[in-house]
């Protein structure tokens, strides 16, 4: 490719809306442009990138025996009427009719669609097991999209939909996606990490995120360096920090704790650790039609944060939502602040987390504004609590595998693997007959990576203060050579072209810049673009047989013969 | 590729709603599935199709210099607005609004788009020549979809946008995109033909058509077979059948045709040939505000067809429309059937086609219920008419170029480049500083290609009664390897298994049929997919050293030695 049949287009600045590192260099090199909020056209510079993406996802997904096809962006509402989303999901669903006022969605996936084939397609159990994906444009209506194409409306997805014949196939074939996963996003040349993840609203039973790590990512991804624990932060389990109950040695005590409404406050006025105090937290479930809402106090050490998802796995809590302080007042008799356990005036349900279980002697509020209580002692001065997971881990946890301590990174969330069981197969009568003709459901897994997303991922990942850099396996181009004075000197049109020529001719793709910019303008272009090695021809080096490379990450280039370069760049490109 | 891990679905019977040939054998071939009207899932076999075709389009738009980008499938609606076409298209523009109440389009094409992007990149004249194009989905709402995916709602299209600093610079962007046109449609191994257009309503100057020639094309081509000239019948040019006036020899003569209001029964009444009659069509085009309509009065020939395009195109009457039978009798005094360009009561504008102003002592309608007039001939009997080219042409009419005679076939159209010069670049301020720093607006061109329309064509042009018939360069599978006995005799699987790997590592699209169906199902189901080469393992062969070959055109297999089958299969492919 030469610089000047494509379509090179890099800013000084980026929008003022850009907000984040990805998004700004996106804009900058001339990657993406704005059409509206959250969507974007991809420009030629970030379609590359796009395709490269899509073919090491498509290679891995048909070497993992998966068979691709394309569904419908718009798809009709009566499939997702049967599956009840068109009722369950928000305005990210997005909704439209047609010239016959008949109502359509834009896919933001394709759940319905692809189980609608499969159950019109698949008779017997021996056509099973079936991994079904496409690699196409979704769209979600968000509310408020941002950081480029990160959180876009409209982007590229690819997902995949496996069915089989028992829970057990279904598993093989997660494990078979989850393998896949692996081994396309170490061949991105990315730092990821797979991580145990809540299944949240889809439903199912087990599902794993990858995580593109980078320090700007939103989420917070637990691991255990010696071990290959890692988990999300809303599934990574928090084991006691106290192993056993010390005996209680304190009277139970009304202490006055004048406006310290804070675990933090009462502990610096009472001179003890934070570690010893105590958080009350109170939920509410809704009850039956006429009865009030059922409440709840949970228990968290005073330095620890409630994780709300293990919060609503508690039997009884599925469907919580926080107390309002009028129930608050109504039950504890007292304003948030100074609330605890004991001697609340209504009867409440009390969990507590599985440190505060074996805690002794610890100081929680009340009831009583102003006041707390020390020497607080399960079985003594109350009854034992129900004891669950309750809060999020911290940097240092020991590892839930009992192998080292836990470590906290940042991530961004590239791709996700679930296990689905039945919840569309049976909503949408997608049965198989087995081996005994027998109408069985049909098993299956859904698989998502987020094609565009990886673009934002991977800078967020990978850049400095000149731009982009680039794995070579998703680089827009792998080499770009420079020509100093190409327009000038017949030496170095000569070698640029042949180098150029040679590099495509051994399968790399080179680009190079015959645009005649100056020096400083076209290096500072291909940093920006972020391309991963750099020739420069010159007639200075010429005159003495060489040219320079430099990688993006080096320093410094350097020298290296002519007759070398394209080995040189060949052999780095395999390493 | 093993049949086992792909996903093959034949059936013996296409849906009743199938109604044209490849519509049916589609469905049958499992290539797509309906999810609505004029909404089809690409099935793996179809999906390969389209794929292939897709990459054939990319290979030749990048070899002719356009550089690919994506553009958002769902577009703000302030864009449409800007060129008009927001009021002026039909509701097969589909129209939607998110979750913020905000106008969307979903894209049918992506002119304003396009022309977005470039007016804040383009500057300057030396960024010039530029085209952009990309493969993408389209939708649009047509009232009536039908015949699969020939005439869907979403589609995929490649769309190409050129801009040029000038007219001349069009034409050179749009002749290349010709160009790479024609090479496009010869690498698809389709017989086609390009051929000179009318612009319809998408405005400029210039166009072409491609077509897929098929008997059950909805277009008319007409050709020269002895040149290069072909068109379509919207635009062929049709040439006066009489070369000059004879001298008038009949006098005017009111004539009674009682009951004969058709040409071709006052021809028989009259005992002479219906060339010698007149037909007269009145069109109407509306007047100022508050004035009547003006009446038209267009002859042709009795024996042939009006053309609307050319009528459109006589100054004046671009917005025409059939005058209505009341404006009929107030204008002539008569009902439709007995009318004629001599004695009309209200003032008319007469307008002859080539040929019948050319004619003499010709026979028309006299304006008066059950007679005609005989005799009739120009400048004696009524003015000297306007001349206007008004009729389709014919087979066996004079070629426009005067190196033979018009043929006439069907045709598909897949593909379509057009000028469009400023249309859009005017009304979205697209300019740029030309040499003498002076702003111009950008001369623009847009090149369509229908690439699910395609894989339809393709089949109409290539099936028989067994099913499809595919040119190698579209097939989902070049070569498909049948195994008589795979999981019954070592031999068979040992040499299919080696057939089929030699084929793969020779670059050849093989597919082996591990399913382990009887010969008839397995051969049945091939020959309705349509891969065009097969090859036939079985026992008895081996014994002697013996595999069979069978093109899908061929009446019977022939025997090839094993040893050479590889080979023999990549020579007709290489063919």
């Amino acid at each position: 490719m030469k610089a000047s049949q494509f379509f090179i287009s890099t800013l000084k600045e980026a929008p003022a809306d850009a907000e984040i590192v990805s998004h700004k260099l996106m804009m900058r090199a001339g990657m993406i442009k704005k059409l509206g909020a959250g969507i974007y056209s991809y420009m030629p510079t970030g379609l590359r990138v796009i395709r490269k993406i899509e073919r090491i996802v498509r290679e891995e997904m048909n070497r993992a025996g998966a068979v691709e096809l394309l569904m419908p962006f718009v798809q009709p509402a009566e499939l997702w009427q049967e599956t009840g989303r068109w009722d369950k999901m928000g305005p990210e669903l997005l909704r439209l009719k047609d010239r016959h006022e008949r109502d359509f969605v834009l896919q933001p996936t394709s759940e319905e669609v692809v189980t609608d084939i499969v159950r019109t397609e698949i008779r017997s159990y021996k056509q099973l097991p079936l991994n079904l994906y496409q690699i196409q444009t979704k769209f979600r209506d968000e509310r408020r999209p941002r950081f480029g194409i990160m959180r876009g409306r409209e982007f590229t997805m690819k997902d995949a939909y496996s069915f089989d014949r028992d829970e057990e196939g279904m598993k093989v074939s997660y494990r078979q996606m989850y393998d896949a996963y692996i081994r396309i996003f170490q061949r991105f040349g990315l730092e990821f990490r797979a991580v145990a993840a809540d299944n949240g609203a889809i439903g199912g039973s087990g599902s794993h995120e990858f995580h593109v790590i980078a320090d700007t990512g939103e989420d917070a991804i637990v691991y255990c360096p010696e071990s290959d624990y890692a988990a999300n932060m809303e599934a990574a389990e928090a084991l006691p920090l106290v192993a056993e109950r010390a005996p209680a040695r304190e009277a139970l005590t009304r202490t006055p704790t004048p406006g310290k409404a804070k675990c933090e406050d009462v502990a610096e006025l009472l001179g003890i650790p934070l570690e010893r105090t105590v958080k009350s937290i109170v939920l509410a479930t809704e009850g039956a039609e006429g009865e009030p809402a059922q409440i709840w106090l949970l228990l968290l050490r005073g330095d620890h944060d409630l994780n709300e998802i293990k919060a609503s796995k508690v039997p009884g809590l599925a469907e919580f939502r926080f107390a309002t302080e009028a129930e608050i007042v109504a039950t504890f008799g007292t304003p948030p602040g100074y609330l605890g356990p004991i001697g609340a005036k209504a009867p409440i349900r009390v969990v507590a987390d599985r440190t505060v279980a074996n805690m002794s002697d610890f100081v929680c509020g009340a009831n009583e504004r102003d006041y707390h209580l020390t020497g607080v002692n399960w079985g003594r001065d109350l009854p034992e609590p129900l004891v669950a997971d309750l809060r999020n881990v911290v940097e240092g946890d020991a590892s839930p595998d009992g192998k080292g301590r836990l470590a906290i990174c940042r991530g961004i969330e590239v791709g996700h693997v679930f296990m689905l069981g039945t919840r569309y197969s049976a909503a949408m009568n997608a049965t198989f007959l087995d081996e005994n003709g027998k109408t069985q459901p049909m098993q299956m897994g859904c698989y998502g990576i987020g094609v565009t997303r990886i673009v934002g991922a991977a800078i967020e990942q990978n850049y400095d203060e000149r731009g982009i850099i680039w794995p070579a396996a998703i680089a827009p181009f792998e080499v770009v050579v420079c020509p100093v004075g190409y327009d000038r000197s017949e030496a170095v049109k000569a070698e640029a072209d042949r180098i150029h020529a040679e590099l495509l001719a051994a399968g790399v793709d080179a680009i190079l810049d015959d645009r005649g910019e100056r020096p400083g303008v076209m290096f500072a272009d291909w940093e920006l673009i972020g391309v991963p090695h750099r020739v420069v021809v010159g007639d200075r080096g010429l005159k003495e047989g060489q040219v320079e490379y430099q990688g993006r990450r080096d320093a410094e280039a350097s020298r290296v013969a002519v007759a070398d370069i394209v080995g040189h760049v060949r052999k780095l490109l395999a390493d």
